[in-house]
C-alpha cells in the first residue's frame, strides 16, 4: 500500500480534529512536525518517535516527507504554504485557505511553480453525505438544483478562543471560519459558479467583538439559490434537526445545554481563554487524546441543509441521504466511516499518487474566500456584490 | 355577552378555513352569506338559518349585520372592502389585504371616512405562540431582537387551485398567498420597522407557473435581520420540525408523504381542478364538515422560526415557547386553544365594540404588501428594495 509521509505545520486545534483520521487511516505516516509550543513539541516526539521543530523551514527542507499539512493560524497559511511549496512538498492547507485572494493566488502560483499539488482542508464539504447528494444530483435523476437552504445554529462563539479570533481583521469570525464550510457545501452541491452575494452578518456580543451570525444569500450561473444562515451565539442548537448528531459525528445529549458558556464565564481574560484553549489542545495538559473520544458512527456536518431541484428534495445526513422524490421520501443509508474524514486522504493520496487534480484545489478554494470576503462586504455596503469569475488563473495547480 | 352580528363574503375556503372558529366561538353569530355558488348559499342557509345572497351589496345593505368578513379571491378584497364600509359595517378581510398598494390605500381610506375598523386576517401572524413570542420579547429580558430565520417546506403548489391562483399578476403564487403569513410573523416579532428587502423567488414548475418557492432577507430600522424561506413544491416538510404538528395545529403522518401530488396527478384540467377546489370547499359535494376534522389541541403555525436576540434565542411552537436563555432553556408552555383562531375573534371584538384600534389594521397589513411586492421586485430587478415608510396614512382608520 502506497502511504503518505506527512509533515505537520502546527500542533493547534485543527490538528487534534485530523489527529483521529491521521491515527486510523494507515496510508498516513506522520513524520515531523513543528510548533512553537515546547509541549506539543514533546509530546509529538513521545507519541510518533518523528522529530518536531520550532521552525517550519527546518519540518519543510526535511527529504522524508512528501505533503505538509498547514494547520497553523490561519494569517499564516499563505507565508507556510510557500515555505512548504518551495521545498518540493505537496499541501494540504486548513480552511480558510487565506484571508485575502492576493494571498490566495500566491499559494496558487507558489505550488504551480514547483510543480505540486494544494489542497484546501478539512472542510464540511468534504463529508460523504454531501458528496453522495451530489452525485445524485450529477445523475440527473431529480432535475436542476433550483434552491438550496442551509444553517447552523452552534455555541461556536463561546469555545475558547486566541484573541485575534475574535478579530475580523485578522481572520476571526463566522463568516471566515464557519462560512468557508457552508460557502464550499452548497457550492459543491449547486454544480454552478457564483455570479452574485447578499449577505448581513450579525456582531452582537461586546466581549467578542467579531461577527457571530451571518445570513447569506448566493446566485448561481445556473439560475439556483442558496440561503445560509448561521448563528454561532450558543441558544438554540441545531443538531436538533440531525439527531442529536454532532459537527463532529459524534452522539449528543440535548441535555447539554449552555456548556460551551457556562466554561467560558469562569474564564477572567483573554490571556486566560488563550492558555485554556491551548491546554485543551494537543500537547496541552487538558487534552483529551484523540483515542479517547468516543467513537464516531456517523458522518459529520454542517448543520440541517436541504437541496431543492425540480423533482425532489435531497437532505444530506450524518447517516444517509433521505430522498424526497415526487412519488416517495426514501433514505439511502450511507456505511459508517471506518475512519472520520478519510475523504481528505482519499483526495490527498490520488493528487500525491495518482497525480489527480483534487476537487478541493487552490482555485476552488479561492472561489470560497472569494464569497466570504463579498458576504462581509455585502453586509457592510448594503448592497449585492457581483462575483467576478474563476480569474485568469487555470484550474491545473 | 356581546357578539358580533357577522356576514360573510365568499364562502371557499378562507371561510371553511374560519369556519371552526365561527362555529366555536360564542361571540359570533352567522347573519348571512354571499357567494357566487347556489350550493353554497343553500348550504349556509339550512346551516345558519340565516340568508345568503348572490350579491355583495344585498348582504351589506343588511341592518342586522355588525362586520363583515371578506373571504372573496384576493382580487375582490379592495371593491368588497368598499361596499362594506359604505354601508358602515366593520371589516375583516383575509391576507392579503389587496394585490396593490393603491387598493389598500383605497380600503384604508374607506374604512376611515366611514369611521369603521378594518382588520386583516387571519393570518399566522394571530397565533398565539408569536403573540406569546413577542411579549417576551417586550419584556426586555433577552435583549434586543438581532436575527430571524424562519422557513417553511409544504405542498402549497400542488393543493388543488383555482387558475388566477397560478399566476402571479392575478394575485396568485407564495409571494402573495403564503410571505403574507411569514413577514407578517417577522415584522411583529422584529418589532422595527422594515427598511430594505432583497429577495430571489422560484417559479421551476411550468405545469404550474407561479412563484413556489422563495428566499428573502430583511432589514429593520433596529438594526435586526430576519430571513425567510418557503418551498411549496411539496417535497421536504418542514412540519417535521415542529414536531409533527401541522399548520392547522393538526397532528400528521409523517408517513402521509405526497398526497397533494398523488390527488392532482389524478386531475385531468385545469377546469377539474378548479371544480376539486370548489367540491372540497363549503357547499360542495366532497366537503368534509368542520364538526368531523379532528380537533386541534395545538396551537397552528407557519413553520419552523428562531428569533434571535442579545440574550436568547425564541422558539415558537405549537404548544408552547422555547427559550433558550444563556444560562438554560427552557419550555413556556402555553394552553390549548379552546377555539381555533380565537385570537382573531379577540381582536374583532376589541376593535367592535371595544372601539380599541386593531394590531393587525389595514395599515398594518399594507406594511406586510408593500414588502411582498418589493420581494417579487427584488429577485426580477437583482438588488435590494427600499422600503418607504408607513405611508402618510396615520394609524387610525
Amino acid at each position: 500500500m502506497k502511504r503518505i509521509r506527512l509533515g505537520i505545520v502546527g500542533l493547534g486545534r485543527a490538528f487534534s480534529l485530523m489527529l483521529p483520521t491521521f491515527l486510523a487511516d494507515a496510508r498516513v505516516q506522520l513524520a515531523a512536525a513543528c510548533d512553537p509550543r515546547e509541549t506539543a513539541r514533546s509530546q509529538f516526539e513521545a507519541d510518533f518517535d518523528a522529530p518536531a521543530f520550532h521552525d517550519v523551514e527546518a519540518l519543510a527542507r526535511r527529504a522524508d516527507i512528501d505533503a505538509v499539512y498547514i494547520a497553523s493560524p490561519h494569517q499564516f497559511h499563505a507565508a507556510h504554504t510557500r515555505i512548504a511549496a518551495s521545498h518540493g512538498k505537496h499541501v494540504l492547507v486548513e480552511k480558510p485557505m487565506a484571508l485575502s485572494l492576493a494571498e490566495c493566488d500566491d499559494m496558487i502560483a507558489a505550488c504551480r511553480e514547483a510543480n505540486v499539488h494544494l489542497i484546501v482542508g478539512h472542510c464540511h464539504s468534504f463529508d460523504t453525505p454531501y458528496l453522495r447528494a451530489r452525485e445524485l444530483i450529477a445523475s440527473g435523476a431529480f432535475g436542476d438544483v433550483k434552491m438550496i437552504q442551509a444553517l447552523n445554529y452552534t455555541d461556536y462563539l463561546y469555545r475558547p478562543r486566541r484573541p485575534e479570533e475574535l478579530k475580523t481583521e485578522e481572520g476571526g469570525g463566522a463568516v471566515f471560519s464557519q462560512a468557508a464550510h457552508q460557502v464550499d457545501i452548497v457550492r459543491l452541491l449547486a454544480g454552478s459558479r457564483v455570479t452574485r452575494v447578499r449577505a448581513a452578518v450579525g456582531n452582537w456580543d461586546p466581549a467578542r467583538p467579531t461577527e457571530g451570525a451571518y445570513a447569506a444569500t448566493l446566485w448561481f450561473e445556473n439560475g439556483a439559490f442558496a440561503t445560509l444562515a448561521y448563528n454561532g451565539y450558543g441558544h438554540f442548537d441545531s443538531d436538533e434537526w440531525t439527531g442529536w448528531i454532532g459537527e463532529m459525528g459524534q452522539t449528543r445529549s440535548a441535555d447539554e445545554y449552555g456548556v460551551a458558556r457556562r466554561k467560558l464565564a469562569k474564564v477572567a481574560s483573554r490571556e486566560e481563554e488563550a492558555r485554556l484553549k491551548a491546554a485543551g489542545t494537543y500537547g496541552g495538559n487538558a487534552y483529551t487524546p484523540a483515542a479517547n473520544v468516543p467513537d464516531a458512527r456517523r458522518h459529520q456536518h454542517f448543520g440541517p441543509l436541504i437541496v431543492s431541484c425540480e423533482r425532489g428534495d435531497l437532505r444530506p445526513m450524518p447517516d444517509g441521504v433521505v430522498v424526497y422524490g415526487d412519488e416517495r421520501r426514501e433514505r439511502i443509508e450511507l456505511d459508517a466511516p471506518k475512519v472520520p474524514r478519510a475523504e481528505v486522504i482519499d483526495e490527498l493520496m490520488a493528487a500525491v499518487h495518482g497525480d489527480t487534480a483534487p476537487l478541493h484545489d487552490g482555485v476552488w478554494a479561492r472561489g470560497t474566500l472569494e464569497i466570504c470576503l463579498a458576504m462581509l462586504r455585502s453586509s457592510a455596503e448594503q448592497r449585492d456584490v457581483l462575483i467576478g469569475g474563476e480569474t485568469s488563473i487555470t484550474k491545473e495547480c
